[in-house]
């Protein structure tokens, strides 16, 4: 998924805030869902953020166009392990690993069978 | 209502990023019922932004000590007009006449007379 | 322009926090040089936000697709006058007019010719 | 240090937005300087965030009030690794390892002498 930096996502450190990249990965991941006309909350549950391992390798700037690749790395009981990166025109940026949780009423729960095979 | 500069306030022009004029007139607004241990959302009754006019007058940046001020310009049947500024040492940067409704399952309604009272 | 609405961009009322509107206008703004491969500092020039007046008319919610248009009403000695108007499938969401100021040097500025003509 | 959490910071989802607890960290450790009228770019010093390893443990919402707590696990030669923590009245909610490395001119560099003493 291509995304454009514009000036909200910069700070007057002259680069991409680092909070933000992590707001360009759930975009990613969520476009997964819209492109399909479906949403990320189907049918009650949704899923959300467990922990992150994130590693900022080079900074982006205002105007880049940067593509965000998503992986899937493990598909668990009731949670979901993806790696994704950040890259422009081909240089690695940023990468992070992102444990998500299926939730419903606000608690953790099995990932159903409809679910996992749309993954 | 004090607000304190920090980096994701600010952008690459090394300034507050206008849109956050905005988020700072609305958290001194919220803090009114806040700080009353008040919810802003009240027996389902909420208020959303219909208008807004406001004027840019000189930029903040990073660190500095900003304070926000919110007066009451009239209250009417099912909205709320109020005057915010925001300013540095008393230097006037950035006001806003700010338009509210009263909504309640996402309609426009009445004020109930006990939330007028509290205003 | 185009422009989806994700996570990031709701709030807990469930529909978009209305300072995000002034960003999407902004990114439309930006867009204008960036599809260009243009900067919107130009050679120390950039135009800075000076007066906003803003409708908010219909909320929008996660995951809808948001189309930003912009025309010029005004192009002044020192400052440019723009409307900009969100829809959704031709529905107006969001109406906003937007007085710019041409600055070099963090000071007001006549806005060069050839910034004039590519507007 | 306290933050409170206001509209901007929830998502539809009625929580804090995931991304925005490494802003409210980051507040913390700007915080620092600030409250000794210092800056957090010091003689053309400044740190940017190499790495975080998250955790989020229990979401928090509208209104609350959140404690960001900030230890020094360790002073590197050109980096600094930090604990923080947010909590609501004594229970966890997010606790983070943030990697920062000390840059100039956009190179990471020793830290100097008597930023490590300030530490």
């Amino acid at each position: 998924m291509q995304i454009r930096v514009y000036y909200e996502d910069t700070d007057c450190g002259g680069i991409v805030y680092h909070a933000n990249y992590l707001k360009f990965c759930e975009r990613a991941r969520s476009e997964k869902f819209f492109s399909q006309n479906q949403s990320p909350e189907y049918g009650g549950y949704s899923f959300v953020v467990r922990s992150i391992e994130a590693d900022y390798l080079a900074p982006a700037k205002l105007g880049e166009l940067l593509e965000v690749k998503t992986q899937i790395e493990a598909i668990k009981n009731a949670s979901l392990i993806l790696q994704q990166s950040i890259e422009r025109n081909g240089k690695l940026l940023f990468q992070m690993k992102v444990t998500l949780v299926c939730v419903k009423d606000q608690k953790a729960i099995k990932i159903p069978e409809e679910i996992k095979a749309s993954l």
